[in-house]
């Protein structure tokens, strides 16, 4: 048998901290907005809280592969679709490594207090298409920390230091995928909303109600806004 | 308080039914024998067993996207570096939807019947570059499924159904990435080897052990072997 306690002072700490970031990201335009209704959702559940997150998004690296993680290696990056001339500097600028064009779907992390709802949302998850998603670490302190993450993911090499894999006629018609591409990531945020709204919050944070209320953050509240987010973006 | 209690006698069935089959797999050559001493290691841990489980890929698929998973639309597939001239139908063969060149790493999948193992497990696999690993599902009658996962993939979209998107000339040099690609996902999945051969099997399992004896497993069981075994693969 094996029992696990989450110290729920400390947990309820980070919560809050990590509630406090995301407001201050949200007010110097840091956030990801695709997001905000999902991220509002999830944190309004007293057993859970939101960390990074990302909606989907199109990255351009220089980097020997395309799964190094330094940041140093972004040379482009959206979370919008993009236009052929938006990948005109492949062709003219030096590349010193390797030219990666990196599509990636939506990654939401989530911690949980609770087994039994973490279970839930990975189960409601996987069933609109977050077919990778799992629990990465659990501890007494922690709680589940849980990654919701489709499959979705394109990792193209357009050029080397010396050779053009894709030339630049082909980019018209790779955009047309890159953005069905970033396309089908949304989709399944908005699933996921959608499906999430139907079982959270199961029980209210009254600090994160309080929060919403003072803020007038009604409109993201209400489920029906989420649709019009992302088809106004 | 969460706590979880194994059923101990399903979940052990289960286990000797999943060992059998591997067994079988070998015998018929069905095995990814690339995996089999990792795979021998885990099972020998009265605690854990694997089930389908791949030591990295390259693939070509003739599909709207990479990230589809019908069998039906892998026309190329190997668990081996590949020639250029492998790669010299794309060029020849019909297109239905689109031809994509997909490399992965390695992926195991482990059951485990103890959350303390799993996540020594999962922290020792994320230190050697499984860096997606994580848990699954997990219930009172499987116990944790856990997939350790590297992040090393690429989806390279070669041809439409009315366009070249990687013409031929380029291909050698793809192939070289492909290669190299492939043979990180190797290096890692020996290092995971040396790692867990220094903690499994904590409790070895006496049925396991009893085949091992019976079918003269010794060499896959002395840590030793497996790089000469992926060195002369």
């Amino acid at each position: 048998m094996y029992c696990l306690t989450i110290t729920t002072d400390k947990w309820s700490d980070r919560k809050y901290r990590s509630w406090r970031r995301l407001l201050e990201d949200l007010e110097i335009g840091y956030l990801d907005t695709e997001l905000l209704p999902l991220l509002v959702l999830v944190n309004r559940d007293v057993d859970l809280y939101t960390t990074s997150s990302c909606s989907g998004r199109v990255v351009v690296m220089d980097s020997e592969y395309p799964w190094e993680r330094e940041e140093t290696g972004i040379v482009f990056k959206t979370h919008n679709p993009i236009k052929p001339s938006d990948l005109e500097f492949i062709y003219s600028k030096p590349v010193y490594k390797r030219l990666w064009i990196v599509v990636s779907g939506p990654i939401i992390h989530i911690y949980s207090r609770s087994f039994k709802l973490a279970s839930t949302i990975l189960n409601t998850a996987r069933r609109v298409g977050f077919k990778h998603s799992g629990v990465m670490h659990y501890s007494k302190n922690t709680g589940l920390f849980i990654e919701l993450v489709t499959g979705i993911y394109i990792a193209q090499l357009a050029r080397t230091r010396d050779e053009v894999i894709i030339e630049q006629t082909k980019i018209a018609k790779l955009v047309d995928v890159v953005n069905n591409t970033l396309l089908e990531g949304k989709k399944r945020l908005e699933a996921l909303y959608v499906e999430l709204s139907k079982i959270l919050p199961r029980k209210k944070d009254p600090l994160i109600e309080g929060d919403l209320k003072t803020r007038g953050f009604q409109a993201i509240i209400n489920p029906r806004s989420y649709s019009r987010l992302i088809n106004n973006s």
